[in-house]
């Protein structure tokens, strides 16, 4: 949906952050410093350290959601590590969008792996690519291993073509339910809910919609489950934007990604009909008549 | 009370973000990658993004109460926009302080509009200066129109003066109570929470406090209301700091921002007493016979 | 554990902040402000503003567990302040490693004390280093003397040895409990949660637990007091990471900051044993038979 802009791609020193560390210890300080520590002048931009704590799903599309908006050569530093210290791998990844990731092999890449694409999938051989002083450690490579790479790859000190060998196999994916159409019913999958304003994000997207003739102002039937259990189901106006339903009211919208999405204006949904966003999460949209 | 000093109102590039995102999802990330695709040099500063979910009036006065610290030529993104893609205007502000506002016309500039006052009010044509290929969305302004055109702002491509057209009617403010004095009474709204520390945030200055000659030391009696309902009242020492009555005791001293403050000295007054902060909900103090 | 690298130490601007003002209102927007307003040049980095309310200890640690992995040179304006505006001394200090702390003196500096240790402590001559304007407020050093002079220090406008005087007494300090052995049982304090997975952050140190010859695969029995009383006893192997042991089980664990560590595997020890940190919170570890 966006033309990547090459132009920009000169040797910047730009790192986004996307961690569940939270803000308030000393992880995100210490990821932060050890970046400035090899270089005062890169530039580090958090992104957000609230990812639900070991929720892969939701950094994987939360890093899918903001990538392509970035110039060309960003470097993410995306941690979500419930398998830290475990002989998982650590991924040096290059996008077909000519975006840098740093991150664990564990599904993290799962959303970005469709859009935009990885064109070139590193091992990092850690031995030779972590804090120095830092191999007693093995809780931490957030800052032990990905920021202080993230930093040696902004400055030049190291490039992803030498950080490690290709990576051979496939990397870690998780099992989410792709969305379809049968018999004029799209099924899908709740992949995250938009804090703070409860909103369902869907792996739904537009064409589907359009596929099945969906129009701004047809009324839509849906069901929410969770691991086959029937959580929630009701009927919703499909329009454009909150405002153009009552206060409290839902709705089903095209949201900011490109997906269906479901709301209440000026309310909840997650928190009103108690919906989460997960693996087990599905929901299922049936068109008018 | 602070002197602006033009002497720095260089052609740099800074931007300040105001919103109720959240920390936690795509929306921060969307907007900052927006911007340093524009430019990578411009300096993104966050305020908060955790503003309440549709509180405009939280905004408006965390506004207020920080842009005068500021250096003048300051870009500030300020999204609180319930209203999105329904026709509700978009303005850039330049402010008697020679501060820059890009937000919805929808009240957020209520406390500003008085201090430190508007100089210049453009609507925002939408049509040429919003964020190439998403005039599909119709949900995130705070990426699609105010970073984008923030970060045009910040790098010189357009000027506030042909953004868009200066605006004709009254801007959209919100009704709140204007604080008064009547029979050695002082009544005014309680314009925000200050969390996390749970203090209350009146709109009375501190040249009311004085014109009622109340003086540190004095016990101050006071009433709470919501809507015309009292919900508590109570007498509390008029202090300097909070530290100055016992711990948890409540006191009444005059705040950062340079107006009457209600607090309990290491606890939590709204909490404690369950008052919270809205159109609806006004303060009467009464001095000391 | 790190060797601080001098070579780094130039005359950059860099200043890192640390308070519990919370991430929500006006308080954090308004000390960047006052430091941009200085030089929009100065880099800020934010290491987080969600301490809880008013815990000091908990900011001293996360100071400490952060500070060397910064550049030398770096000022940390470190602001948790109960006592604002009481007559308690604003500080200037200079670390071993050549860091600077802004902080009141009211024991935040309690951790670093011992490591990296102070070189150079001076008491803030406020009459002559606050922002111009502010003497009226008596409740925000954090904007009105800590940023203001981290910003004068940061472009060199004042220097830490022209600050204020040497400090004669000695900084006030938290008296927490010393971490020992005897008779084969460790005993220290639980000085902080790891927000947000819920680990406990002791004050023992690795060492500690090698003297006493623990390895990895030990099972450790342990007791958690909160002033004297027992909250919580148990057993749990000693591992080098969380995902040696099942999911949702205990472990115990050499941390990031090379102290024991307790968590939950993909659970939160804190809230699931009703486990807090703080000076009345101690525990005791015995090593196998």
């Amino acid at each position: 949906m966006l033309e990547i802009n090459y132009k920009h791609m000169k040797n910047k020193k730009l790192i986004a952050l996307l961690t569940d560390f939270g803000d308030r210890g000393h992880f995100v300080g210490a990821m932060k410093g050890v970046i400035l520590d090899i270089d005062q002048d890169i530039k580090i931009t958090d992104i957000s350290h609230n990812i639900e704590p070991q929720n892969i799903l939701e950094a994987s599309y939360t890093l899918s959601d903001t990538i392509l908006y970035w110039p060309a050569g960003t470097i993410f530093v995306v941690v979500v590590d419930p398998g830290v210290g475990l002989g998982r791998k650590s991924l040096a990844v290059r996008t077909r969008s000519g975006h840098i990731i740093l991150c664990p092999d564990n599904g993290i890449l799962t959303a970005v792996m469709n859009n935009p694409g990885l064109e070139d999938v590193r091992v990092i051989s850690e031995a030779m690519n972590r804090l120095p002083g830092s191999e007693m450690f093995h809780t931490f490579h957030g800052r032990d291993i990905f920021a202080y790479d993230a930093g040696r790859l902004a400055t030049g000190q190291i490039d992803i073509d030498n950080i490690g060998f290709k990576m051979e196999e496939q990397i870690v994916t998780l099992p989410i339910q792709i969305s379809t159409i049968k018999y004029k019913t799209i099924e899908g999958a709740i992949v995250k809910i938009e804090h703070p304003f409860g909103n369902l994000c869907t792996n739904i997207p537009r064409a589907l919609i359009e596929d099945l003739e969906i129009m701004a102002g047809d009324s839509l039937s849906y069901e929410i489950f969770e691991s086959e259990g029937l959580i929630h189901k009701g009927e919703m106006p499909f329009v454009n934007t909150f405002g153009e339903v009552n206060q409290e009211s839902p709705l089903a919208y095209i949201d900011s990604s490109n997906r269906l999405g479901l709301a209440i204006n000026m309310g909840n949904f997650s928190r009103e009909y108690k919906v989460n966003a997960g693996l087990s999460w599905l929901i299922r949209i049936k068109s008018p008549d």
